[in-house]
């Protein structure tokens, strides 16, 4: 599929005008199939294509044949731990439809009815200069701090976030620190966090952060590698989060011995499914690690599998992230999910509970043929209006 | 219940005449009812009644619920997180038996149909002095290397066990060594390992490790504690197994830290059931520990359980510990679980697999009222032949 997305910025560039990803659905004998989601573009979808053609006869309870006959170091490779989550989630709500249970029901149950959200904020432009035809979005272009606090105000009216994440990394840390300030000022409750995305040398990390003590419940990957942040947690106390120098289970050893960060997001895309997702948060709790959850741009298949994640997960202490209030488009029946003071209710129904709308799948499979693009390059993107951006970080 | 027991020697003092367990049986609205086995003895019984009262009304599915119901801290109290496993593994069974499917299914499908387990050979007498009247078995008194040989032929042959594990701690270690170094020559094939249950200080362990290098798979816990048996675990090269000084979760960072194991035994029983030791598994896994299972004397509900959990674990790379040939009666009905070449097929059937056998129950609930053993002491039992026991440890 390709989805609309916004030109959102990041330290490595901007969103290109179609997010992509994929959906996975696997059929059974017995007549029911399951759904899941995973990342988008040419490569995944060969990958996905020659797994899919092992799983022939594959009993779905068999997860462990799954990991088996996809084959590969999930422990160590996130290539091999995202081919087997992107079948690992359609076979766990086909499990869950075939014991008419709810897909968290199978993780352990429910330890909370909703699940919170942060509110994703980005510096972004009002529209994609790569496409001039393409129809801009209403939300218009964030670039400085009065930007980031409009867009919040937005954002948390219409979905009632009750934590703020600000993807950093784009302007000097002076200018983003400002943007955090005039959040906390505007809403002087919400927890903030920022992530640049490892856009910050050490030094840099360590003199912002030193000064956000007390304004961030954490800051994410202000730099590079387990390393450079340990360098950072000893320098700074406020608490250090990654998606970026702890992605595989590999990482776990070395970054626990470094003491390098203190909250690591999960994400059942890329950490081997729902089940290695629930392996990541028992060793959270084992080694003292808050959790919290990643989101890259998605439809509502992986926002229900968020959920339902989320749900089964004592230990998950954070506001999930998601880029739900940037797609305007979906695959599921619309209805199954709405936020609620920031939260969406554990959908009820047997397995994922959200139903694929096949109209909406067929026009965005029409939309991937169409748009050209066939790997994410937010590089690229950048480029047509910086010939000369490298994308390259550290930057500041 | 109390079940018959051999006097079977160990570094606390001897087995007493009955080994006492808990049968615990969940009721479902729905008509189901699910089985599980625990630890036995007063105050179990009394811990296990006083959380049963508290799981009226429970979904089985919700075990994250059961945990929060029972309350206590699961990662750091071994009690706790062996009155979660006493109600959990029922639940599992019940969930298995409305979904139709074997428990390990529940877990991510049997990675293995039949799980190897291991010979448990024992030091002991003929008979229990502390009760004349009681019926001895055949199998006779193993007081030194030549007795240890014969047991293990026997136990060999009529169980086809490939890896023997002689539970140490009770002779000098130089006579310990002596039989291990006879059955190395009788079964050069099979692996062996020693259990001395922290009976020796770290000098003896150091001194023992070194010799028994390339004799045996692992070494289980020759001293106690995370700081001695790192002191031990830096002098030899021979890998380290525990089940003492590694018994709950929070015991791993700080054995991790240290370097203290290299083979950490599961216990479902202890480990806050089949989830929580599947999350010890991946933490193993993700740490690069070994992992073996634990056995204390237990029934055939157990021994189905403890074959799910390790037909569902793929890094369980050592033949499991059993007490099941000592064990001569039984709570489940006969035939469903037969060793063949020291393995037992995993059991097919919904749920755990296992039926209980009514009248067994019963007569073994007698047993338990008749026996007047309220609490297992092998201290005690000791003490009938040498009142000056005192079971202390280190001894040697």
């Amino acid at each position: 599929m390709a989805i609309r997305d916004p030109p959102l910025l990041n330290s490595k560039g901007v969103h290109q005008p179609y997010a992509l990803r994929t959906v996975i659905e696997v059929h059974t004998d017995e007549g029911l199939s399951g759904l899941g989601e995973t990342y988008g573009g040419a490569a995944v979808e060969q990958r996905l294509r020659r797994g899919a053609g092992e799983l022939v006869g594959l009993d779905p309870f068999d997860l462990n044949g799954l990991r088996r006959r996809l084959g590969g170091d999930v422990l160590a490779d996130e290539r091999a731990a995202g081919l087997l989550a992107a079948f690992e989630v359609p076979c766990l709500d086909l499990q869950g439809r075939a014991a008419g249970r709810p897909v968290c029901d199978l993780l352990g149950g429910r330890v909370r009815d909703s699940v919170p959200f942060s509110a994703y904020l980005f510096y972004r432009w009002a529209e994609h200069p790569s496409d001039p035809g393409y129809p801009p979005d209403d939300w218009g272009e964030a670039l400085d701090a009065d930007g980031i606090v409009e867009q919040a105000r937005r954002m948390v009216a219409r979905f009632g976030f009750q934590s703020l994440k600000l993807k950093g990394g784009v302007l000097s840390p002076e200018r983003e620190e400002e943007a955090l300030r005039a959040l906390r000022e505007a809403f002087p409750e919400h927890a903030l966090r920022i992530d640049p995305n490892a856009a910050w040398t050490v030094p840099t990390a360590i003199e912002v952060g030193r000064r956000l003590k007390g304004v961030l419940e954490y800051l994410e990957d202000p730099t590079a590698g387990i390393q450079g942040m340990a360098e950072v947690a000893r320098a700074v106390s406020l608490p250090l989060a990654t998606n970026m120098c702890v992605v595989t289970f590999a990482d776990l050893p070395p970054a626990i011995a470094a003491g390098a960060v203190r909250v690591v997001l999960a994400d059942h895309h890329s950490w081997g499914g729902l089940r290695g997702s629930l392996a990541l948060a028992a060793i959270c709790a084992t080694f003292d690690l808050g959790l919290s959850m990643h989101s890259n741009s998605h439809l509502g298949i992986s926002l229900a599998t968020m959920c339902h994640l989320a749900a089964a997960t004592p230990n998950l202490t954070y506001a999930c992230d998601t880029h739900a209030p940037w797609q305007v488009e979906d695959v599921v029946e619309p209805g199954s999910l709405r936020f609620v003071d920031g939260s969406l209710s554990v959908p009820d129904g047997p397995g994922l509970g959200v139903a694929l709308d096949r109209d909406a799948l067929a026009r965005l499979h029409e939309q991937w043929l169409r748009c050209g693009i066939r790997e994410r390059d937010d590089v690229a993107a950048m480029r047509v209006v910086d010939p000369n951006w490298g994308g390259s970080r550290p930057r500041f």
